[in-house]
């Protein structure tokens, strides 16, 4: 059993035994750090927007046994970190991850490894009938760029991605020929509305990580996204997710893998019928819940997917 | 005291009295109807996605009272109403939220009034490598366009907003001189980075609704008020609001008022000198509780702000 | 047309000035100050978990039309205000908004009302083996207690309620007998479920505040709504909103108004026939939009409703 | 590069063919299905309300690669499965998972997998005069009771767990010892605010999962997260989540290993020395942003963990 010092104790580490369990996989740090960083160029501002979340591996077994923090850079230092790093700039959110992975195992012996999760938010120049404005900026779209950076001694991982991309098409879809059994009530669907909020996570190469242009990748991930979904004539979302990842796959040598969870979400013709009125595609109900979900992964012919890489991305959950 | 039929009871309308109580204003209908239309200009396709309320006010007493439904438009049947009236288009959602208007007050006697409210989102046509596509959108920017139309026997008010209208500038504002006294801890800023997510509903003047173009003083307005944001050298966030207000009361005749209720969106310059380094302005901490919270009304000379306008728009609170 | 300084001009106050527009009602101040008090009875503490926002109005107009700060009393003083005056203890919600009241009209003379709101989250005692903790703490539901006082002068305002009380009651609920025409697709439902979160707001008695006990008449209130939504065989979410109201004017004195904001949170009863079951109101589907929005006011007979009180109160929008 | 038909073409499935890229994990279903059951208990009702996401994995590959849906079910029919399986009733939300596992993987060839998630809400009796009432409810707390089961062929894995489980101790807790280097600026506390939102997740022994009583170790593994909690005099909230790993590996010989993902919710003692006053943690400012992110496993000596059962499980990221 558990036995432990009272509260009145002093507050001296113990260690607080178990002859049944052990400490796994742990990593701890600060979450959301809410960056903004303006850079000057002249009179001409540059705005970058990020939320930043530092978390360290290595040998901290005994914060966990012993209440021993010899070994804990408090999430406090690693928030002061992540200002500190930024005071010459950002970069793109995987350069600073990687900036960031590199300083805290190279300060601490005992880290060998992390995690750093950077979202970033768009911006636009405000316009005026004066032009672009120098300093003034309205929030662009509600879609996130995001990235996931992991350090495993001496390998590092690198995953981006972006969430909340809402598309929509109202037509150019189909669902047909699906299982038709006791459970089926739906009918089948040669032209509906296809909505969907994309989450697409990619990974690059671990060992080209270096010479990447993660900004010309992203953008270019991204239009390769919006433009599979316009084209492709869908007869499924998952045959929409394939051939956007397809695409991705052949365009970007430095991306291993490719990862969709997007949700289905579901716009049902309303039946006007009772009021006198056809209604031919052209009034619809969007729904909230229940809604499909769609995941898939698709990976480069020869390439493994790489745990380490994924374990703690926030998709397929 | 209540004295109310046992729930074994049969469902026969009966009175709840009461010596000391008596029924004050009421309405009721169906929230956040989600309507999207598709309208086709041969195969170019435009969107409208529309969020919509509906509430009638009327004689109702007995509903309340005596659980006696026989005035009772359901609020199931002005959700059906919803959607039949968007058959053969939306419009502007003013324009929408006004035939919603009639219909309810010309069919049922006992309805004199009610409330509509619409909202509205933005969707962006996707560009390809072909161009603008015919029937693929992707979601604009966060901010949503709002009416909020309300019928009061035979007066009809209008009042349109936008909220979650994001803009920041990182220069040209200050606050200074401000109340010194003992719970004062903030130092004077010459330049700070000053954000906020606007929220402002203006009133159109009752007398000349059926004659405006909203969508034209929608845009109009909005571009003000980004235009405004940018170029005035801001002393203070009111000032900034001041002057928004002032040239949409001075270009907009069909404006009768105009309310802004505005967070101050924190970004404090974070203290590097413990890591040894200054920080000119360039790296921000942004914050999320408390903020400032600024609110104003202007109204145009001569013209009171009228209550049945206001008194259930989503502002000042 | 505005006219202003370009931003380079030195931050001098000046006019904006306005042939056509003119200041209306104005508040400022700092929202959503998270402020915890511990009282320490013994080792017995208490917790007191509050959300507050502070907001003044007075003689404001030269920060707005001049950005002309002298009269300014910084939001982060308000701030610090909140915090300073919490040093021994908030008391009850009401009790500490009026106590803000006092401090700042007495305080600048310029200040001649405002606006402040209490949140309050609830929090239960960590019960172990060894009993109720000393300092332990478990949040409770999600229900938020609530205030808006306003001072006007001479005159104070108190306006409590309850927001977020979600209940279900899965028999004793009917709606029949509503209006049959064109739009009524809902058949008659003599046994559903009936669910909603109540947001209920009630004014004070502006000439008996000062010997409330505003602690017991929340419980009390909280429990008369809890018991009629229980006991009462509903005919109409309507009727249940005025026996609760009826019952709250009858057994307080010193509440002259209450308020009513309900969502009717629908329950479907799920189609099981194509499965060959049946479905005797046991498998419901939990919708979310759209939904049901009952919104009523009772008042106490002979005492007019008191806009001072309510202008501002989250209600009824 | 991905050559595909126009959208004019015929709906008819065809190959999207990549040299490079090949389909890997994929797995879709319906998420978050609104379920309410009432069972009847003579006069008594009981209420589960639950949120339920289905999702299948198989054969699935012609989907989407070719758009072919001959092998899917579709979410719909998911859903409407979902809603026929509680005909009789839910049961603990493991054991309505694992009957979903089992219908589906037996009820068509292809299906050999899948990940079915439930979540599950609290309602509390509400208490009149007259006791305690037959079907009238109030919503409990906040938290909220999960399980994710996965099926992998013959192989089954019940991962279940509690989150947004909001916890406060005002003393009872230290950080001090902490690395003091360049980037520290925090000091020693030896008496703070310990407060966090616990996220646990913890697996079942895949061998004993028929035998178990869900239900009962649910509540048990709560009351020690809560027990350990509010009695462990804390050194760091790693030893916390500790303590609480180790008392639930020695309880339940079922549960093979626990997760747990929290916040520390900073509250940060409020300096009023600038207002003449003390303040002996009495007074705090709880924060939202950035928090403490703890993360930390815990297995039973000898049993490794097993990814099957937690790749996707929403926890660690």
């Amino acid at each position: 059993m558990v036995d432990h010092a009272p509260e009145a104790a002093s507050a001296q580490p113990y260690e607080i035994v178990s002859e049944h369990a052990e400490l796994g996989f742990n990593q701890y740090g600060k979450a959301e750090n809410r960056l903004v960083h303006v850079r000057r160029d002249g009179d001409v501002h540059h705005l970058t927007d990020v939320n930043v979340t530092s978390q360290l591996r290595g040998d901290f077994t005994h914060v966990h046994t012993h209440g021993d923090n010899a070994h804990c850079v408090a999430t406090d230092s690693q928030k002061n970190t992540v200002y500190s790093l930024a005071r010459d700039g950002v970069g793109a959110p995987e350069e600073f991850a990687l900036r960031l992975a590199d300083h805290f195992t190279r300060s601490y012996d005992w880290v060998n490894g992390g995690r750093w999760e950077v979202e970033q938010y768009s911006w636009d120049r405000i316009v005026t009938e004066n032009g672009p404005h120098d300093h003034s900026f309205v929030r662009g779209g509600k879609e996130v760029r995001r990235t996931v950076v992991q350090r495993d001694g001496e390998a590092t991982f690198v995953v981006s991605g972006v969430t909340d991309l809402t598309v929509l098409k109202s037509s150019g879809s189909a669902f047909v020929g699906f299982v038709d059994d006791t459970y089926r009530t739906l009918a089948d669907a040669t032209d509906r509305i296809m909505a969907t909020d994309v989450t697409a996570w990619w990974s690059y190469d671990p060992d080209h990580v270096s010479g990447v242009d993660f900004d010309a990748t992203y953008d270019s991930v991204r239009q390769i996204i919006l433009s599979q979904f316009a084209e492709l004539h869908s007869l499924a979302l998952q045959q929409t997710l394939w051939a956007m990842a397809v695409r991705v796959i052949e365009t970007h040598e430095e991306v291993t893998e490719i990862r969709f969870s997007c949700p289905n979400n579901h716009h049902f013709t309303v039946d006007l019928s009772p009021f006198g009125q056809d209604n031919p595609n052209v009034v619809f109900f969007a729904a909230d819940r229940p809604y499909g979900k769609i995941e898939a992964s698709v990976t480069r012919k020869g390439v493994p997917s790489e745990p380490r890489a994924w374990n703690t991305v926030p998709a397929f959950a």
